[in-house]
């Protein structure tokens, strides 16, 4: 084992791929587990494209499906990304072989991740992921190994970097959600479609996966339920901190009936939570074990030096030999996660009203609520605005959601009503 | 690998080994890395003392060290305790006859972890210790595995839960260590003889093998600098808690010169950092790390359920089959840790200077400084008490340690200096 070297194939040579390069190259004596690694093939997209690595030392193949077979690697380093196509195409190939694989592709795991594993345990190969989230930060490994001598019962954090520092901005700057995005597209720290992010569809990637490690679950993408915060507006932003929370995309899970249950959405948490203090780009992640209590983990969720770290870290991993299930149970016994917030049917909202300044108008939202038998936890109306317009904004006690919803239908309904009231939950944490 | 059945051996069975035979009643499926886990044999100072498991079905052991060497067990688990005798002589029993051992003995680990590890490399036997540090929390397997994609520069945190539980209850109820101390052990959190906690001991051990673990050394608990809490008096947590601080007892490490340094010491953290946060039992750790960035970890870092979930997680690993070394590197290769702060020489103080009140004293002490060249951040003077001596508080600007002494000895000289002042550093975080 202390000699044996490694020969990794690594397809995709963005940031991370690049990142990867430059730390091996900076590391002869990375042996963590007593073997080498040895870069033995690279393929990207294009051969040509200015890196911050050179390139030129390694043996370049065309088909990532090709370098993914080829007798001349032991170990698969797929950072092509997307959830279907050749990286797809390039894993199986490897695992098919017999070949480990390191990957950093959130949405392949999450949406094949349950097919993926019955292949990966049929040939003996392990498949492993630490990179597709919270970026350097080891949630992955936490879950699949360090967390099971106990019952994770619940997990719920940040682990949208670009959401997170959109409405962190917000707040600090009193800008829009429009104003903040395009500025930071312009910077680079969003995409030019941004749908993935600000739609919480990254977010729901990753706590799919995260999930299906706690529980011992098969990822299920498509029965999340995912809301982004691309409705979120500056000023449920400001009233909500009035009230003492701050709105954070929350991705949570929970174990339910031998498997678990996931939601992505918006939700304000209390402003001395360490949720709310995780600001910026950071992620950050609470689990809820039975015997161990709570933990927090927090870190930088993206970035190429973090992510590039995290591969690394899984090819020492693979090199160090060990045999796990790819999600905590034999793939073939795990029953699919499913849509859902782990409660008990009742939700505490946060509901925004806006309403024409009128004698009344306070004792009319309140008896709005009382009808529907919804109990108001606290209550602030802020000055009345140039036109005339009042912001109503309270929390309510638990209640049904349907009692909720009701309420809401009661207030809207008001002659002094300008729109339908938003409302936002109160995070479950 | 899917059918292998462990058979294990407990010695030990306090509540943490009590706690572990329990768990793995509760859960016949306990099978993450496929295999099975069956207890095979149990020992204990005694046999009929009540637990809260029955153990009457287990093969009983009357000595620990031929129960770590009998044919019958595959694998050794030590939850005696303490450095040396038992515990030592029975790992190193079990190491010797090539069978993997997890232990839960920070004791053990901190001061004899060299030697065992080398004993376990020759012997090619895994020697694993995550239930020694932060309770259930997987800080060991997050250094030794998680960040091995990176070099962690350095790690600082709280530790010891019994000393933050007294520091929080002084801050929150106003009363005095010796106060909080005796109410601690009138309630089981704190031993009767509370020199390992109070005296910053128990947290040596923890910061020594997580420092080895994060900058590949040999662990080195003679060379430790250790101060423990027992010196903190109230005045100081309120005088710092004014300026902006809170007082906490701070493990620190960095990496310097292929190995690194240990400090263990109360220090100001800023209120507003998780480490100011992180109160009662609680644990919590900064990891700094070249590519990954911060990562911030927390959790309960005692009690029966997690660090038997910990021990758990570890019986998992090993039967995972993975091969490491125990710190990073060959244990022939380890340099050992030293004492230091990973600093550069300088630091920044709270001063709390206790003067006669007359006019000119301020200007006295700020004189004072200023003539060994130290820089005032900010300076607090409280109103005087009924027998005319009035605390003065202030932080330094960073400065030489020389500087601080010889500022603090100016003090001293004083006319109106009461006693000789008291200094606690700000933690370099």
């Amino acid at each position: 084992m202390a000699d044996k070297v490694w020969r990794i194939g690594v397809a995709g040579l963005g940031t991370v791929g690049a990142g990867l390069l430059k730390f091996l190259g900076e590391r002869p004596d990375f042996a963590p587990a007593g073997g080498r690694a040895v870069i033995a093939g690279v393929t990207a997209r294009s051969r040509s494209r200015p890196r911050p690595v050179d390139i030129s030392g390694f043996r370049w193949f065309d088909d990532p499906v090709a370098l993914a077979a080829s007798p001349d690697i032991d170990l698969f380093v797929e950072l092509v990304g997307g959830s279907d196509g050749t990286a797809k195409a390039a894993v199986e190939a490897a695992l098919n072989a017999g070949k480990p694989v390191v990957t950093a592709n959130k949405a392949l795991i999450a949406e094949h991740g349950l097919e993926l594993a019955q292949l990966a345990e049929a040939k003996g190969a392990p498949l492993v992921f630490e990179a597709a989230v919270m970026g350097g930060t080891p949630a992955v490994k936490m879950l699949r190994e360090g967390l099971v001598g106990d019952e994770v019962d619940s997990i719920a954090g940040i682990l949208n970097g670009t959401c997170n520092y959109i409405l962190t901005e917000m707040e600090a700057s009193g800008r829009s959600f429009a104003e903040v995005l395009a500025e930071a597209q312009a910077k680079g720290y969003a995409e030019a479609d941004p749908t993935m992010d600000v739609g919480g569809f990254d977010a729901a990637h990753k706590i799919v996966i995260l999930a299906a490690l706690a529980f011992g679950a098969a990822p299920n993408f498509a029965a999340a339920e995912i809301e982004g915060i691309d409705k979120i507006e500056l000023v449920d932003i400001r009233l909500a901190h009035d009230l003492g929370y701050r709105i954070k995309l929350i991705a949570s899970a929970s174990r339910q009936d031998g498997g678990g249950v996931v939601k992505i959405a918006p939700a304000l948490v209390p402003l001395d939570h360490p949720l709310s203090q995780a600001g910026g780009a950071l992620n950050a992640l609470f689990i809820e074990g039975r015997r161990i209590g709570r933990i927090f983990l927090q870190g930088p969720g993206a970035g190429a030096g973090p992510t590039a770290a995290a591969v690394a870290a899984d090819i020492a991993d693979v090199m160090a030999g060990a045999v796990r299930p790819v999600f905590q149970r034999k793939a073939d016994s795990l029953k699919l996660l499913a849509a859902g917030d782990g409660g008990d049917g009742t939700i505490r909202a946060f509901v925004r009203a806006l309403v024409r300044d009128r004698p009344g108008v306070i004792a009319a939202v309140t008896e709005a609520l009382a009808k529907a038998g919804v109990s108001i936890d606290s209550i602030l109306q802020r000055p009345v605005n140039s036109s005339g317009v009042v912001p109503i904004v309270l929390t309510t006690q638990p209640a049904s959601e349907a009692a909720v919803a009701d309420a809401i239908d009661h207030i809207a309904a008001l002659d002094a009503a300008v729109e339908r009231p938003r409302m936002i939950r109160l995070a479950r944490i």
